[in-house]
């Protein structure tokens, strides 16, 4: 069952870097789709960038709903990740094809991806110069959830044999988040 | 020596996600602070965005210079990278503070770290209500190096007990970049 993250931590979820999966709802239809391109912009109320390409059917929905859902896919999904992100939703149903089993998000419609590891639903602050010239989408956090095997206490601590979050390079080639360190013990 | 990465490829250096270093330069000023908050905007021209809080020398330097430089710090620069994320260059020249040694950019006035894997030479692209409303920088590179032991050939290799990348969590707990893997071998 995910925990709760207080808000002004949210940042926390996503500052290290890693791809996320983007699912969006407008109506009847729904989509997920990959996006390495992600980063935080504030603390709190916590806030988030994610570029969305315009001939995308995510854009369609995330334009038409004003809220989408960034979650943080575990390398156990690293193949579920690049295949969403290599297909359109207009083409096939992704949840129906790759049998992606999903549980309702608290504030917005977009459903959430069973077995990531943490979960931000966010509104969209509209700002439509940066969504219409960059595909830059900013969003706020209105809540944020974690599996509290991988994230708790404010910390993530991927005990061994974990699948651990996932950084997309190229081409469906991924680091795995590695060795937690703290620098100053590296000094 | 750095090699030379073709511009349309510079989005690879960043695509993962990594806390970089900033540097920028204005006249006989100069400074480098850390930026966890970064991602990919664009392909070609490659495109980024970072955030610059707006009591930051850094932005200062940015804004009067119109450019920086992102940097990627390997694990063997993470007290660095920590401590001039942690200080301001208003109150100490933190080259000169941490014996930061430096050469310069080919187009940019910004002090290139020597260290790191990869080096981009970035222009901002003027967006003033994003700098003034969320400190949201957009800038495009037009010069990118980067380390030919970890990066060649447009892929990322990191040889054995070479320091990679890091990603910052929070208050100087940061991962590595881990083992890379394709997602086609996971399926």
């Amino acid at each position: 069952m995910p925990i709760a993250v207080p808000l002004p931590q949210a940042y926390r979820l996503l500052n290290h870097g890693p791809t996320v999966l983007v699912s969006s709802a407008y109506g009847e239809r729904r989509n997920v789709m990959a996006a390495a391109w992600n980063t935080v912009l504030d603390f709190d109320p916590p806030k988030f960038v994610v570029v969305i390409d315009k001939a995308s059917y995510t854009r369609e929905l995330v334009e038409a709903s004003g809220a989408l859902a960034l979650q943080i896919p575990s390398r156990a999904q690293a193949a579920l990740t690049h295949a969403v992100g290599s297909v359109s939703g207009r083409d096939e149903d992704k949840f129906a094809t790759h049998q992606i089993a999903t549980f309702p998000a608290e504030k917005i419609a977009a459903p959430l991806v069973e077995g990531c590891l943490a979960w931000l639903e966010c509104k969209v602050i509209p700002e439509p110069h940066n969504q219409q010239q960059y595909d830059l989408f900013i969003v706020e956090a209105v809540a944020a959830w974690a599996d509290p095997l991988v994230y708790s206490e404010g910390r993530w601590h991927f005990p061994p044999e974990t699948p651990r979050s996932i950084h997309h390079v190229a081409g469906g080639a991924f680091f795995e988040s590695g060795e937690l360190f703290r620098a100053a013990d590296e000094a």
